[in-house]
Order: structure tokens, then sequence, then C-alpha cells
């Protein structure tokens, strides 16, 4: 028998009260349960609708399709929402509304990666720079020589093939952090103009700039990404550009800066963690710049409650799934959809709350099909670094 | 014995006199000879001071070494010119100056597409339009599955599940496209409106529904590209959502939109372009919008010269190399850095310009560590289109 939802216009209310339907949504964890009534979210009437065939109809019988049902409960990114939802629900999963969040949940966690510490020795450095696409050439073969050989700054010969030709050519990153940290000197520039060269390309140089700078004083190797589609791959600290045995060391991470400040179309974001992907490497997010404001909450109060986040996730464990009545929810949704901007404090703000509520964040991007990609957001800690990072992870849930 | 270049400031020169350094020169087609003497281009006279060990001086004997040569002669984008032309010449092949243009070659050529066109049936469409996410929902199970099933149009049920619900999902280029060409109403926003959403996610929405219309009329199949990195994927005419025996059809090619009036970073750009090849998609480009002004050139004219292109560019011909003696030039090179801008128009007009002179562009891309890579842009032509799109394919020269 079909489920028959009981909708009330000027209550917002959707409950369901035929005894065998109520058992059903019980055992299915759907809605509030109200002196044997079921009381219903928006979302859940919807998939009730789209896919349980349930009917809706108001005390006067008229008939609520599915776009009757959500033009009463119009909001933000309803359809992001609803599909999200929906995919979840499908994979015999289940997810619950961020209200019912009413503990600090303990099951988040923080990946440690290794330390070390950026020991130089003392160069006399000169370099000339190319304003117009960034570089810096240092036509002193010895010099450039053991500043490649020994910490892998800019690129002796070519990539791949040292020993064709003598100069030794730096990008941008590398250009400044010498002159900060090593004393170079340019014959034709001075510090505050290769900054200004660098901004007119682009604009949040300085950003990516400083988490370039964080992890390099951390001991850690960054190079372009460019083969990768981020803005950095990453070597852990101890890396040389070849090894002793003439073999090619690879990189296992990238890093991608989404500055706080910035936009962009979801689309585009997901695109550079495509790549990394495709190529199997870790990718690693940074958010540079300073947060908004902060809030402070104290530990014995109840957590926030998010504004932003979707769901709250039960997933599985031990070769069933979790759900409310025994166990506790494991991630936080965040649904977006393709065609949808955010922000990088936005992104920030969520991954913040998450961390509030000991729950780990879990991206679900909708595409115009309605598929959903999923993405895991997982704290690293980089000991003596002062900024956050994190590893995004594609996940099949 | 080492190369000797004489330099005079004053006059710009480079020249190369010593018997045997002319005669190796000559060889491998440096600089233009002019009464036994070789006059260097100044990229050559780079390469050959970072690669043969050449020595630079001027008539006072003071050595002018890579930095103060390159000094000498500053010019926009001077190293991202230098490191492609080093690449190139570092694999024995042949670049010279566009300057030495001469003739149309009639060496491009464009790759025909299939022909069809789109034959719709009278539906009688209703939707809701979900403006802040970009969906349409027909929630009528009869229409909305059959335009799926037909036509391709929107996503019913779920993806690659279509049995999972009975919803029609339309983002916002079939919304516009089936309102325009199907008569299709919706419920609560009007064809403005639906602009208006879309425009506000997505400046660029009317140039990308350009694209799209213009392929969907030819009976090309166009749906969201998210997954391979692009905004659309593309069958050819004849696609329907799943064959007769249940297998998937898998696109053969993405889409992507690049408009005249758009400036995107160059690793940016590449990125689109590395996700559809780590997926084995061919990558098809769309340069939509007006041309800025439409230049006229007289077929008997000797071909414009390029302002924006780099090199003349000789490849591999029977075994051997070409090269200017023997042979002709094979492709235009278009030398950018990762860190760089580009314009659709100013990509536009460098495809242009190969077509005038008859060869094909090849766009080299130089990473912040000047390890270079090339794609190849090939025009491609679509039966009853009024735009060009074009092929773009990582080479390996």
């Amino acid at each position: 028998m079909a489920i028959k939802i009981d909708f009330t216009p000027k209550k917002k209310q959707l409950a369901v009260s035929e005894p065998e339907s109520v058992s059903s949504l019980v055992n299915g964890h759907y809605g509030n349960m109200l002196k044997g009534v079921i009381h219903l979210f928006p979302d859940e009437a919807l998939y009730l609708i789209d896919i349980r065939n349930a009917k809706c109809f108001d005390s006067s019988l008229n008939e609520y399709r599915f776009n009757n049902v959500a033009a009463a409960f119009e909001r933000k990114k309803q359809m992001a929402r609803y599909f999200t939802y929906k995919d979840w629900r499908d994979r015999g999963l289940i997810a619950r509304q961020v209200s019912e969040i009413c503990e600090r949940y303990g099951r988040n966690s923080a990946k440690k990666y290794p330390n070390g510490s950026l020991k130089m020795d003392r160069y006399a450095l000169l370099g000339r720079f190319y304003a117009d696409d960034l570089w810096t050439v240092i036509d002193d073969e010895a010099v450039g020589k053991e500043l490649y050989e020994r910490h892998w700054f800019g690129q002796f010969g070519s990539y791949k093939a040292e020993q064709r030709g003598k100069l030794s050519k730096l990008d941008a990153y590398e250009t400044l952090f010498l002159i900060r940290h090593a004393n170079m000197k340019l014959e034709n520039a001075s510090e505050a103009e290769v900054i200004c060269a660098a901004k007119r390309q682009h604009a949040d140089f300085l950003h990516l700039y400083e988490v370039y700078e964080d992890w390099r004083l951390q001991g850690f190797v960054l190079k372009t990404g460019f083969k990768f589609g981020t803005h950095f791959r990453l070597y852990f600290p101890g890396a040389s550009p070849s090894r002793a045995d003439g073999e090619w060391i690879h990189s296992k991470h990238v890093v991608h800066c989404f500055p706080r400040a910035s936009k962009l179309l979801i689309s585009e974001w997901a695109r550079a963690i495509r790549v990394a992907h495709s190529v199997k490497k870790t990718f690693v997010l940074a958010i540079p710049g300073e947060a908004k404001k902060k809030r402070t909450t104290k530990k014995k109060e109840a957590p926030q409650l998010s504004t932003t986040l979707d769901f709250l996730l039960y997933h599985r464990a031990g070769g069933g799934i979790e759900n409310p009545k025994t166990g506790k929810p494991r991630y936080l949704m965040f649904s977006l959809s393709e065609e949808e901007h955010i922000g990088g404090e936005e992104l920030a703000d969520a991954i913040e709350q998450c961390k509030r509520i000991g729950l780990e964040l879990l991206l679900a991007i909708c595409d115009r099909e309605t598929s959903v990609t999923y993405y895991h957001v997982k704290r690293i800690e980089v000991p003596g670094s002062k900024h956050e990072y994190y590893e995004i992870e594609w996940n099949q849930p």
C-alpha cells in the first residue's frame, strides 16, 4: 500500500498516521514520532513521493505532487539539498536534519605529517628577474647548481635533464623566498617589484606564497604542480631532486590554495581535485588568509548549530549501517551543486563547525545530471606550522 | 672550440664570423648568413650560450653572460619564449623566426564531424524552475520519461539508474533550449528569469548556451561534463541514453567554452585539457562570442605577419627532420607560461592567423620549472554550424 502523507499548508506540517506506513517509516528512520504520528521533514516527504510512490493530500483531498510540495517549502539551494539527500538514501544509508545535533561526537581526527626544518648555508646569490613572465635566472653555474642539488630551489638545466644548460631558473615563489631567507639580490628588481609583478599575474600571489613559505620553513619541498593541475606538488622533508641511484622521486601530494576571500565555481574547484585524483596524488587544501571573525565557544556549551551544513549522516559500521537509534552520526554533509559558487571563507567555516561538533565534513557535489560526487575533508597537523591544512579525498560511501 | 659571438650593442647585432663556427651554425640552421658572417637572433645567441658553451663579447672584450645578453634584448615574455625555443631545439628540431613567413603553406587541415539534425515531436511540457540551483523539475512521469528516452533531455530517475524515481531534472541549458525549441512552460518563471538566474551563477551562461544550442540543433547530444572537468560531454547524432542491450554508451568528446571576452590563467586553462586527457576524451574547444573586428585579406596578398605568434617550427618528415633548406615549416608556436593569462580573443586571433598562413597552431606552455607541454590545435568542421570548433590534442613532438 502506498504511503499517504497529510499536508497541512497553514502549519507547514507533513504527517503520516496510517499504522502500517508509520511502522515502515519508523524502521526506515524517517521523521519524528509524536503521539503515534510521524512528522516528516520536507526532504523526506519529497523522497517518499519521488521514490516510494507516496501520495500527498491536503485536508480537502487536493493532491500535492513533488513540485507542489517543494513550492510549499521553498528554500535556498533546495534541489541540491534534495538530490544529495536522495543519493544518500538511495545508497541505503540514513541522513537526518542537522537540528538534531545534540552533543560533541568526537568522531573526527587529524592526520599527522612529519616534521623537519630548513637549514640553509650562506650563499652569495645574484639573479636577474624577468618581470613579465616571473622567472629569476641565475647564470652563475656553480651557485645555481648547488642551490638546486642541495635544497631543490629552482630548476638547474632542464627538467629531468639537469645537464642540458647551465642556468638556474627560479619561479616567483622561490625568488621571494630566497630574497627573504637567503639574502638573494636581483640586479634589476627589488623585493617590492617582484611582489608587484607577481600580483599583476596572480592577484592571490601573496596568499599562495604564505603557504609556500610555511611548508618550506618546515623542511618540505614545493615545486610547481602544473602537471597535476594544482599550485604546488609537495615532497616531505629530506627530498632532493634526484636519488643517489639516479631514480626520480615522485611526489605523493599536491597542494592547492583556496584563499578565504576567493569565490570559485564548484565545477572549477572540483576539476583541480579530479586531476590530482587521476594521477593518484593526495590533494592537500590550504585556506590562507585571515579568518573574518573568531568565534569562541566554551567547552561546556552545547555545540553551535550549523547554518551552512545540510545533513547529519550515518554511515556503515560492523557490516551494517549506523542509525540514530543505536549509533552516532559520522559525517556532516555540505550539499553543493556544480553550477554554484563557493567561497574560501564559507568552506573554512564549514570545516570549523565540523571540528567543533566532532564529525568529519563530507562535501556532496551534485552535477547537472544529479549524479553526486563525495569528497571527504580530513584535517592535517603539520608540526610547527601556524596554518591548518586538509586532505580532500574522493569518497564512495 | 667554443663558439665566439661578437656583440655590437649599438646595432643590436650578434654575429659569428670564425669559419669553423660559421659552418657548424649553418648546418644547425641558426641565424642568417650575410657575406660569410652569421647574424643570430637573440634567442639563438641565448641558446648557444646556455647549451653550447658559446662566449659572447663586445668589441672591448667585455663578456656578456646570459643575463647580460637577455637584458640587451629585453622584450615581453622573453623567458617563456626562450624556454620554449630551447625545448624545441633540445628535441633536435628547428625553430625559426616568424618574420621568415613568406608564403601560404597549405599545411593545415580541418577534421569533419558527422552531420545530423534534431527532430522533435510536440510535447506539452510543464516544469517548475528552481532558480537558486538552476534545475527544472518535470513531475509528470510519462512526459519526462519520453523526453529522456527519445531525446536525452534531462535526467529521468537517477544517473545510470533511471528506475530510481519518477522525476525528470533538466539543467539550465536544457531548460532554455526546451523553452525556445519545444514550447516548454514553467509554472514559476519566464524565459528571462531563467536567463537572469543562470547568469547570476555563471556570467558566461549565454555564451555557453550558444554553443550548447548550436550542437544540439545539429543533432548532437550534450550533457554535463562535470566528471570530465569540462562544460559538456558530447555524443554524436543518434546517441541515446542507453543501448538496446542495456550497455552504456560512452562519450568520446568533451566540449569546453572559452568566450572571447574571458581571460584565464594558463594553469587553469590547461587543467581542463588535462582532465579530458586523463579520461581519454577528445577535448573540443569552442570560442563563442563576436570577433572584435573582422580583417579581410585578399587571396593574392602575402599573408599578414603575426604579432602574437612566436616561432616557425619545422618538425619531422620521412625519418629525418624538416629544415628551412629542403622543407617547409609545419607549425606556428605560441609560447606561453603557466602563470600568464590568455584571453579568448587572443587565442581566436592566433588560430585565425595560422589558418591564413596555412600552418597548424602549437601551444607551448612552459611551467614554472621550464618543462614544456605542447597542445596542437586542429580545426573542426561541423556541417550546418555557424561556429568554429577546435580539437586540442596533447602533443609530444
